[in-house]
């Protein structure tokens, strides 16, 4: 079992991290502006990925834990292969003038080359949620940062 | 023993990339442009980081193997204690238009905060690797992107 891990700081408060982090519409604002569903515990929440307007993927995520201001824990329940069963944490706490944001994609088989590029992609989300708080403006799927061919 | 993991496409040549990761004037393009010593294999090169004019750090990597347009191995052997003896691999070939670069630091004993820093900061340096070949402009430090309160 391998695990994809990252750490940024954002020059926010914990509740408005949480707050990107636990409803749809925050998450609309940096992950993919199609989300949709019940950002609640034991709730399913569906994201899905366009690109030149064809839909490229989608994620459905049941939220097993949801502590405000503090942490968010998802499983994945529908997707790629390789991402069914895995866990998605959000850990939040405060460091001087920053939300210290500790996120964990575990539970992953295998290292195959599609984790690679989910490491690096999900970088790219964590600045985006950065963005979002820090300048009111992220860059949420289809307006992402493409990293590869994989988009 | 867990790793960091990277997948980024780059619109180049195999060749091109290769130079940005085998000779110290493409590694201080995009990754910081304090960079010195001997890209051969057995040899060292040193990289030293700085924020605001004061030294932040440096690592020193020894040259383990260097397979034109192909592969670059490193071994730590200076640098802060949790990165001593690791390895980081880069790993180059063609996909259609891109270069791929599979990128592992391998051989961390813990999955301490640090590393889940590092795992973003470097997913950060790879997009400025993208960008120097893509754009002729890498964001080298001391230019490059904040991520958190460890820089």
């Amino acid at each position: 079992m391998v695990d994809i891990l990252h750490r940024v700081g954002i020059k926010s408060s914990l509740d408005e991290v949480y707050k990107a982090l636990s409803t749809c519409e925050g998450l609309a604002a940096w992950w993919t502006n199609n989300t949709e569903g019940e950002s609640k515990v034991g709730g399913v929440i569906q994201f899905r990925f366009s690109a030149g307007g064809a839909e490229i993927g989608s994620f459905e995520m049941k939220v097993l834990e949801l502590h405000p201001a503090e942490r968010v824990l998802w499983q994945v329940v529908g997707g790629p292969e390789e991402w069914i069963g895995t866990k998605i944490s959000w850990d939040l706490k405060q460091d001087g003038e920053y939300c210290i944001v500790l996120f964990k994609h575990q539970g992953w088989k295998e290292p195959v080359e599609f984790m690679h590029h989910c490491s690096s992609k999900w970088a790219i989300f964590l600045m985006s949620l950065k963005s979002l708080l820090e300048t009111g403006k992220g860059a949420p799927n289809p307006n992402d940062v493409k990293i590869d061919n994989w988009n």
